[in-house]
């Protein structure tokens, strides 16, 4: 049998939020490659192998798939929210760049709900207008680069989602992160912390940015801040589809 | 019985990508609103009255939905994608906001897979580092803040995600956001043009900037501009996590 390497989306946390495609893909798979606790989400069975592996070796996941799929397994890659933003899609292009062997591998991309968009509904809708997603861990880029994304979709007016706003080993980037937004933004903007997303312990925070303080946000959380036109209508915050 | 107001994404187009939770809306629903080709994505049954409207109606549609709400009906207003992201969720916090007196109403949104992740997937992962999404359609806003906002996307070397690239009534505004790509990003960028994302009729095409023409794009396509480190590798397009 051919093997076949999907990354597919497990969502934020719900099972009600997993695709119906995702669901199949897991059903028929042999393998199942991930981050501890996403492996975790899936139901052991006879004939599915379960890998889970611990953050930071991406790359060695990815080049398991690839070899696991080279030798005829019909490999699933998991992540959370979606493969495609910050987690598993590219790196496994980035594998598969490096390691020009597995070219002809059959690879399929299954989207998911990433958080921003789970927190944004349980919020109302502050993505409603144009916005960016930045994730604040400075591992792969320079701090250099993060500031200037902050900086530029300030000045562009755009709302702004923020994945990994916090961990242990930088707890000055989020702080760095307030200071920037308070040089280039108004003291009433809007931000919401969203921690853990369509889980039990989901928790829905919205404050200003004058309010905002650094301990806000962990690595559950998922940070979105709101344009200049954002605004509270009862418990909800909502950007307006036009300008103001 | 007490009325609800549920906000829910059908995702871009084909039923494996709908969630659990969203069909579990529908099935509970006794009114389900929305424009015309969303509302013909639901099945008829007994008890199900659906309200199908044309485009440029939002408001119109949102206040229904209020109103039925309120009279003690299970309201689902339907979106295309994710109803958070250039769709119905910010019409019915608009409508809430001019029309206090629906202000108790039990309003729920339920996020979807939005047309610019599906692409990305169908592609490979063009978004998977720091992105945007802009709406390039200026009814509701004006052309000025459109280029601005390019411009800060393009000077923070985010990739970028156009949604409603180009109509009948807008045909240059396409044309004039090439001609600021073209200002602010060397030729070699990547361009995804993705139509129809998980129909039948599903088209992905990748040209370099300079290779990019105005008709590439109509209203069934989502437009992902790489960032600068964007890169083919075998028939996928992708962005590397790290910065280069």
């Amino acid at each position: 049998m051919t093997g076949t390497l999907t990354i597919a989306g497990l969502g934020p946390g719900s099972e009600a939020m997993v695709t119906p495609e995702v669901s199949q893909a897991l059903a028929e798979a042999t393998d199942v490659i991930g981050y501890i606790p996403y492996v975790a989400r899936v139901a052991e069975r006879p004939g599915l192998t379960l890998h889970p592996s611990d953050n930071r070796v991406e790359l060695d996941r990815a080049l398991l798939a690839l070899d696991l799929a080279a030798k005829g397994a019909q490999v699933v890659v998991v992540s959370s929210g979606d493969p495609g933003v910050f987690a598993m899609a590219s790196a496994v292009f980035e594998a598969l760049e490096a390691n020009p062997e597995y070219t002809d591998t059959d690879i399929r991309v299954l989207p998911g709900i990433t958080a921003m968009l789970a927190a944004a509904a349980a919020a109302g809708a502050p993505l409603g207008h144009d916005f960016c997603a930045i994730n604040l861990s400075d591992n792969l880029k320079p701090w250099e680069m993060i500031e200037n994304r902050l900086r530029m979709a300030a000045r562009g007016d755009f709302a702004m989602a923020f994945y990994n706003p916090r961990s242990k080993s930088r707890p000055e980037g989020f702080e760095k992160t307030l200071s920037i937004l308070r040089e280039e933004c108004e003291g009433t903007r809007l931000i919401t912390f969203a921690r853990a997303v369509s889980t039990p312990d989901q928790a829905i925070h919205t404050v200003t940015l004058s309010e905002a303080t650094p301990d806000m946000a962990d690595m559950r959380t998922v940070v979105i801040v709101g344009n200049s036109a954002t605004r509270r209508v009862g418990r909800y915050v909502y950007t307006p589809r036009s300008a103001s």
